[in-house]
């Protein structure tokens, strides 16, 4: 049977309801339901996680609202109570009928009761005045007026608030929200290929000049042994030379699969050494789980049950016909008996519990949607069962509803369309869309100005001004971004016009990189992510707002902390080849600001006096934005 | 565990999806859902309801849609059936493969054993085909190019559609849906009061003019004895004289309660008359089912628990502080002890049988928002469990979230805001919200442009065209409407300016009226009733669209049969004092028609030939406006 409250829609909520929300520890997370019953009774409800409670606050249109946040990483139970504030409504009754002065006798005769009843609910210290205003109230001898102010006094109001008779109050489901640790929710990326390095030890050496860049999170393509059969050579050609490195997610060699390591990188005690020594730098090292095989790989043998079958028996490689990727064997996660199946899932949990035993505790899936979604609903909630420190950043560049699909089932972040979104209304869409409710309510994005697979847009044969203005949209438009190691070296040559990969693809051989070009954007990244640093608008997820332009080419936007007090306006030259000039409209007041503001711009330096219309002009020669600090003047 | 593939977002289903969704027999209802899996194997889905399947179409974004419609009243369980369609995936890789010149001896080899297993699950007379294709595949003299057409025969796709393996198949949830009768989607009320016609005898006299108007729904206010004490005089008075005959809906006196009729209007055996009366007019009697008590009901001395009581004994009676009805006193559903509510809900079930058992089956229920939402979920499905053809209209004049409520938990059909919906914008904007998703796939909309509590907008003091024009609207919008009687008479006198009931409320008062003036709206009415009957097109709640005109005071809408082969276009002038002109903006192509229409006005016998941008013209004097059945020229 229904409550006698109605507790509907309540947020945040994945699509289905079937899977937990998503916040971070710390993170300020709006909760709202509609809450209503028959009849005229005030009602009060609030929210409940475990022990604590928070009070929802009507907005209108039988919709509340609180704010909360949590303290402890894992699984929590969002509760929704709610009850009829019986003091509330009384007061409201009694000062209705006062007012059109109607006898109050009985009123306050009920008055008296309802203290009484209520009084065994009211926390301790806050008895006595209750006692007194129901003493005051039953008192024969005591005026109307005076007894009614006994009733209605603030104070005892107060003392009152919140306070539900046990058989009130309707308690809703549960609402599952899953709290993460804070890199979840925050964090900046920086992808780069161990070999190009010279193995765990070359990355090692590099780990101080990353950490000044204000990356934390360090992620390597997969580090296991490399197939050679149909291994690819140069430029994803099918003829490999002797010498070709091969692709990093042709995954597994007689030398081991997805637990070994290749043995050119380093041995296993380097890779505990690179791990300890990024968290020496404040930093973490993500692997890569690319859940497919080379046809060297120990499981084509020992298991062919894991692997599609041609019909003279041959395991069949990937193909997207008439495409061929013979160097890949996709993996069968229905093999046709279930034994077969359970033990492959828990082959490929294993190589994830072999990881996490040497420290590692972010993974970035490979192409999590050529995999079965009911595979990593499974695999997530084990493994975060066991380590709710664990986060998954999903590969999903695939269709909307299969992106958002995985993100419900369980991956802690996702890449987005962001490469592809380059005009000023597709980052206004896209921007709102990602940061605001539903969305945000359980898919984290992670911005990538570029990665190994995708240089797109305005980078493509791009000057440097495109890639300072990628990054800038990148790593203040959400929360959580990250870099393909040569970005800020402006790589930007493609591997053909209509080929959205890089020519002499990292994927296919060793990089040489000159990190200490004069000309890098090292600097310039690195101020990215200090300003990310000092301002808490910057760090959450929501409290985006896009502000008016009259040009095409300027965007302008605002990041608001969740208490209101940091508030960051980006005004972004969207065109790396041009000045552009514009006045501006700035919704000041929906900042919580006054009409004029100090504006200080924390790439240049400079400091502005502004009020709603500013004039802006940004050439990117010399900028391709302003990041403003804005306050009250 | 998830299936092996995703099913989401079914359409259609309620808010919280705990309670069917509605459609009406032989109703055509759109059924949605995205359905994809990981990887890029070909699907196939279908709809299935029972036994019955209808194929589900990809429409773009993993949505998928079907239109069914179903036969039988009473309770079903939507089920989403999705799988691999081995044969269309086969099919589409060996096509690509042999566009690009690849070899296929593998491929044809994989096809005759595809053959082979799909063979069992081929309906038999389409065997012998596919037989003959695994044949000729299989045949080594047979050339590629021989058997590569055999397998693609469209044929053999055609006999293959639709044939899952069953381990392929993925089962959804089943989703619920609440079929009812005809009439719960397409009906045409009139309320009249029967003490004003001199009881049951003189309703039976007059059910052949109101079938000759067109209604179909005849629904007479609470029949009940009426209690005496704080009987309630004439206009909402206080002081009643001693004949004045209070409100029905003060229910209950020394006669009997909700099982009793008030002697006045007849016997129990006139009322059984009626019904069967109007049955053969091919019309419905609904009751008023008002479940409050006048002080002198017998429940009041017989179950006083089943009332609120004040701390001196006396039961409550019902107030809106400052506001106070002596006259009535409200239920209250929770009881402290359960038996007491268990006995109470029960009572409250069996005044519907009662009246169920002498013919009724259609209830308009008085102020459900006052009584608890948990209690109407529990009667509506014990009532419709047992009479599946029982219809409940919620007079739901209450908050939106909570009128969507009840209609999700059961409620045939709702009084809307439509009374209260009168600028151009406001009409567009309310049409489009209950007529279509999500609120048209749970809750269905009855337009009354007057109830004997509401007079407003136009109709206050307003002009018999101000009376045309909101009667078009009502009976052309939606499929379900209703007049309280006196609207053909144009009575339009408010209570007070302030006031939205009518001056001389018939709620107090016997009205006598002159049912022949010859200015009288009967034959418009009449005419309004004949044309929904003739057009498919306003018997649907779905199918409304509206289209541009330049002006405030005109407003174009279009409704569409579930085939499209009916198309009814409606030019309204919504100034009932002013004609007004216009060139419209018909988006023709939109409703399947040509660049030029015959355009037939139902209202006035004209006939027009237009193109997308006719030219109107509507005098308020002359005609509320035009509509038009349009057809190809």
């Amino acid at each position: 049977m229904l409550g006698r409250i109605v507790i509907d829609d309540v947020h945040p909520r994945t699509p289905t309801r079937r899977f937990p929300a998503k916040a971070a520890v710390g993170e300020v997370v709006p909760v709202s339901a509609d809450i209503f019953k028959d009849g005229h009774d005030v009602l009060a409800a609030r929210v409940r996680v475990g022990d604590e409670t928070w009070p929802l606050t009507p907005v209108g249109n039988d919709r509340w609202e609180a704010a909360i946040a949590l303290g402890v990483v894992g699984a929590h139970d969002l509760i929704i109570e709610a009850w009829v504030d019986r003091f509330a409504t009384w007061r409201h009754d009694v000062q209705a009928k006062a007012g059109a002065g109607q006898d109050l006798t009985t009123e306050l005769e009920e008055g008296t009761l309802l203290f009484e009843r209520l009084l065994p609910h009211v926390p301790e210290l806050r008895r006595p005045l209750v006692e007194e205003a129901a003493a005051a109230l039953a008192r024969d001898s005591c005026t109307v007026d005076v007894r009614l102010n006994a009733g209605l006094d603030d104070a005892v109001a107060a003392a009152l608030a919140g306070v539900p008779l046990p058989e009130d109050v309707t308690v809703s489901d549960p609402h599952p929200l899953w709290v993460d640790r804070e890199r979840a929710s925050f964090s900046a990326w920086y992808e780069v290929f161990p070999r190009s390095e010279g193995g765990f030890g070359g990355v090692a050496k590099r780990l101080a000049d990353i950490a000044d860049m204000g990356f934390d999170v360090v992620y390597l393509p997969p580090i296991h042994p490399i197939g050679r059969t149909f291994r690819k050579g140069r430029n994803n050609t099918l003829d490999p030379a002797p010498d070709d490195v091969g692709s990093p997610w042709a995954i597994g060699g007689p030398e081991g699969g997805h637990a070994a390591i290749h043995p050119e990188l380093g041995s296993l005690e380097d890779f505990r050494v690179l791990v300890d020594e990024a968290k020496a730098h404040g930093m973490e090292v993500a692997l890569d789980y690319a859940l497919q095989c080379s046809p060297d790989h120990p499981w084509v043998t020992e298991h062919p049950e894991w692997f599609h079958h041609r019909p003279d028996g041959t395991i069949k490689y990937a193909e997207n016909p008439p495409k061929k990727y013979q160097d890949i064997y996709p993996i069968n996660f229905w093999p046709p008996k279930e034994k077969d199946r359970k033990a492959l899932w828990d082959a490929c949990k294993a190589i994830l519990d072999h990881w996490i035993g040497h420290g590692v505790r972010i993974f970035r899936v490979d192409n999590p949607h050529t995999k079965p979604t009911a595979f990593w609903a499974w695999m997530i909630r084990e493994v975060q069962a066991a380590h709710p420190d664990v986060l998954f950043l999903a590969e999903a560049f695939t269709r909307p509803k299969v992106m958002a699909k995985l993100a419900e089932v369980g991956f802690t972040q996702s890449y987005t369309y962001f490469t592809w979104r380059n005009t000023k209304q597709e980052l206004i869409d896209y921007g709102l869309e990602v940061t605001s409710a539903p969305t945000a309510e359980y898919m984290r994005p992670n911005f990538w100005p570029n990665t190994p697979d995708i240089l797109a847009g305005p980078l493509r044969n791009g000057p440097p001004a495109a890639f300072r203005m990628r990054a800038v949209l990148a790593a203040t438009l959400v929360p959580s971004w990250g870099v393909y190691s040569g970005f800020e070296l402006c790589e930007n040559e493609p591997a053909s016009d209509t080929n959205e990969e890089y020519l002499h693809s990292e994927k296919y051989e060793v990089k040489e990189r000159d990190w200490t070009r004069p000309d890098s954007l090292v600097p310039f990244l690195t101020r990215l992510n200090e300003i990310r640093r000092a301002h808490p608008a910057l760090q959450r997820l929501r409290g985006l707002q896009f502000h008016h332009s009259n040009t095409d080419q300027l965007l302008a936007y605002s990041r608001t902390s969740a208490d209101g007090s940091d508030v960051v306006l980006c005004v972004v030259n969207l065109d790396p080849h041009q000045w552009h000039e514009d006045t501006l409209w700035l919704d000041l007041a929906a900042l919580g600001l006054p009409p004029t503001v100090d504006a200080l711009d924390e790439l240049s330096g400079q400091a502005f006096a502004w009020d709603a219309t500013p004039y802006v002009r940004l050439d990117p020669a010399e900028a391709p934005a302003h990041i403003l600090h804005l306050r009250a003047r």
